[in-house]
């Protein structure tokens, strides 16, 4: 058997490695555009910003290495132009030397992954207007701040973008990030990263949101961007990171179905709709776990699962994709933002019913040195309690929270297995009651009914209807701040100041963080009073407020 | 109602903090035998090693809060000594005053905890031998040390033994660890802490292994400590941490039922063989999740579950108990030990059928600095794949993995199953195959006869009946060190020094953690060779040969 693989990073890595372990005497040709298959991009912002010192490091597997050890036929510097599929077919052209030829397969694996955007806009192709895709673009931004840059203009506030930013903080450039979207990291719900946006503020990224690029003009200064706000900016070279598209030029030439975001169309399998044509990774379009629908997610993890599983295909094993869940994590300056599966606002989007809770857990005891704070919002169904998606950002901790959410999604639990997980637990690592058995034990209280909660958002209209809002904290908490019309009344009071509460009127109890608040709507519910708690307390309501 | 709770640490101050939000109305009496209720006992050991500096830090909730924020009667410095199940009262001494008194109760949780073992040796009562159950222990210890003590015994290599052997060396004590096992952390495989054991004495700690102390003298310079192995030593005091047994006489007076190592049984609701009385925490029997066997697992977490549900059950709510797991950690020197489910050790004993792998990951992408090792040792059932065990041992990275795999116990998932999970990955906190998604790779692979291994402990055997050893490793890691009798073919000369290898006989490769021993063992196998890989490569086998 031959297998061609057109694309030698991460899917197209895994698949040609599999296919070798499967099969031992099939012909594998790996066609790979740029110089180096199998390099490790999710490192290049950090080589950039010289966390990762040795370019080597990001050669995860050297082409030699590849050839004897894997006896796979690399070719690299050579694009793959179209497919044949009568003829069973790809057309293949050095870009060294300008020749091109047919190459035929068996089973034809597209691991093509994806385009960064590139907008029609006035001036875009101009000098110093970059995208960070492969080695050659890591290579041609490292030397750019070799040579002296002090300042850049990075287009769009996702991972890329905001890994970029950090790294060029790093080397110490003026770093503006410009974001059409009203937050940074528009995969997250915008109220989970306001602390964040505010700590790379400080961290010295100056961010323009709600704002896009409208042109650009190249010359001996550097770049000039004009925004949609009528500002303009003046860096020493641009990156533009906002998005990217399946590169599925062949795939369509060649008749190969794809979904209107342009992902190729696979069945479990990794197979397109012509059998001996697979397609794994940044170029597919894959079914998102938690909803069913179909959804296209850009990340290494999912690609290397789906590169295994087409070479498992091609081997005539019936190995199939379970589908994509959105677990993702960028660091920021110290911070964490991570997630699984879906945010509220896609759940809207797709009209999908959801509950949702916040707390905010210390990542370890806070009895013991070190403790910090971490904000986590857990959204679930609100009949049977199924975990629909979680996001936690703070400091230590965040990324083992949602790793095991993540496991809580694939496995279909409950917020009621959530109560009962039993996670490691030593002070300098966890507390007896986990933030995640915490989360659990907030949303199955407010399914069960002994919980009712509020969100922030709702407070102002609350208040407006006649709802009484009880701040629970101690005078001095209040007094620093505190929401508008709010009664301080604080818990260890409540039982005997109940007559200042009218029993006619319901009320909304808050406390720092949803804990006093809790027990606070638990004493007034007891004593016939229509009370519900502000889910997360007045931090959340401070983030929401940002 | 009236619920009173004997004993206010972990499991009682939850009962007693959930009865209260349950049912504002009833009374709840809180005995506990010390001065401080619901104290951080965990937190002992760095307080006494000074990790934490403030010993109110240890005081999660004081004896007023409980009082005036959750309305319970608390009485500390209270003996319960026994209970009249038919008057339904237990009788109370008062430890400071000598008063006795009944107080009726309508249900009884009792959390009494457990006591630490003083096996009746010769002066074992003398001064200067130590236990550490409550803060009078830990205020003992601390003043000991703070007078300027220098030595130290402890009796016992368990949890406490080592978290208080490596916070006694921060105080710069010349710590010696007795214990009667031929390894430290019992609950752990033995081959799982070697490297750990080796850490903890390169930081000063002198271990006796397979040794017991048999007889105490107390005198003027100290103590003198007799071993089983003829050694004597000698210390300014000595902490005693050989293991605990439930602190049952007052459930064992009453005519309640208690297992063979003297935990109280209960039910699902955590209640006793009397439907008014509860047991939760240290003193009772639970079940195992994975093997459905009654165990005993004195650990915070359980603790807590089980105090929620006894008081759930109280109220009239049917909340059950699904048993402990054993998912456990400890830190010692920078170093941690985790583990969830069945050991080996357990599973031999229960005669329960199993596979196991071994796997030597990097705690995040290995081309992104400050990548730690790990050690995964995974254990399943050999003919579903249903993880059983997990133990993980390394630096950064540990808590997160076990956490991980306590969740796939908990959801009863299989190595299938972790072959697909989609867990974080940016270089800085993963791998795009995260650890847990290796030794899913793993252990699938063998279930899948893609991948038949072998063991250390068995390649002595093996070679002796005639099988080849083949180390694929390069000449220089080879010449680092290899198993006796191995041929060196590194695994990128394989293909071409075939004829090298006897196609009569089985073989065994190795590399030095099992990926290059598992590519060899794939190109064996399809050229008709019987081959298998050695699980954990040269790393493992180092590790058992310790």
């Amino acid at each position: 058997m031959k297998i061609v693989i057109v694309g030698g990073v991460a899917g197209g890595a895994s698949a040609a490695a599999r296919a070798r372990r499967l099969q031992e005497n099939c012909h594998i040709v790996i066609f790979e555009r740029g110089k180096d298959p199998s390099f490790a991009n999710c490192g290049m912002p950090y080589y950039i910003g010289g966390e990762i010192q040795e370019r080597n490091k990001l050669l995860v597997a050297p082409v030699a290495r590849l050839r004897e050890r894997y006896q796979l036929d690399v070719r690299t510097e050579t694009q793959v132009e179209s497919i044949d599929r009568h003829a069973k077919t790809v057309r293949a052209r050095n870009l060294a030397s300008g020749e091109c030829y047919d190459e035929p397969y068996d089973k034809l694996i597209l691991a093509t992954g994806a385009m960064p955007l590139r907008p029609p806009l006035p001036g875009i192709d101009g000098a110093g207007i970059h995208t960070l895709r492969d080695l050659g673009d890591a290579d041609r931004i490292y030397k750019i701040v070799g040579e002296g840059a002090r300042s850049v203009v990075i287009v769009g506030a996702g991972f890329i973008g905001m890994e970029m930013a950090e790294n060029l903080v790093r080397r110490n450039l003026n770093v503006s990030v410009v974001e059409l979207a009203n937050q940074i990291l528009p995969p997250w719900d915008r109220e989970m990263v306001l602390d964040l946006t505010k700590h790379l503020e400080s961290e010295g990224v100056k961010l323009y949101l709600n704002a896009s690029a409208q042109s650009f003009r190249s010359g001996k200064g550097g770049v000039q961007i004009d925004l949609s706000t009528g500002t303009s900016l003046q860096a020493d070279f641009v990156v533009l990171s906002i998005g990217v598209r399946p590169e599925n030029t062949i795939a369509l030439a060649a008749g190969l179905e794809a979904g209107p975001r342009g992902g190729v169309r696979v069945n479990a399998n990794m197979q397109t709709a012509d059998p001996d044509i697979y397609a794994v990774g940044d170029v597919v379009e894959v079914e998102d776990v938690v909803s069913g629908t179909p959804t296209q997610i850009p990340l290494a993890g999912p690609a290397n699962r789906q590169g295994r599983i087409a070479a498992d295909h091609c081997a005539g094993r019936d190995s199939r994709y379970r589908g994509t869940q959105g677990t993702a994590i960028v660091g920021l300056f110290g911070k964490t933002a991570a997630m699984t599966g879906l945010s509220e606002k896609t759940l809207q989007r797709l009209g999908l019913p959801y509950e949702k809770i916040y707390i905010h857990p210390t990542h370890h005891a806070g009895y013991y040195p070190g403790a910090e704070a971490l904000t986590l919002k857990l959204l679930f169904d609100p009949t049977t309690g199924k975990v629909l998606g979680a996001q936690c950002v703070g400091g230590l901790g965040v990324d083992k929270r949602i790793d095991v959410l993540a496991v809580a999604i694939q496995a279909q639990m409950t917020v009621f297995d959530l109560e009962e997980m039993e996670l490691c637990y030593a002070p300098q690592f966890g507390s007896a009651k986990d933030p995640v058995n915490m989360a659990g034990f907030v949303a199955a209280g407010l399914l069960r009914g002994d919980h009712p909660i509020v969100h922030a958002a709702e407070l102002a209209t609350l208040y407006e209807s006649g709802t009484q809002i009880i701040d629970v904290r101690t005078p001095q908490e209040f007094n620093q701040g505190h929401v508008p019309n709010a009664l301080n009344i604080e818990v260890d009071q409540l039982r005997r100041r109940l007559p200042e509460i009218e029993n006619q009127r319901p009320v909304v109890c808050y406390c720092q963080v949803g804990m006093r608040g809790y027990l606070a709507t638990t004493i007034l519910r007891q004593r016939g009073f229509s009370a519900r708690n502000l889910s997360g307390g007045y931090t959340s309501y401070r983030q929401w407020l940002s």
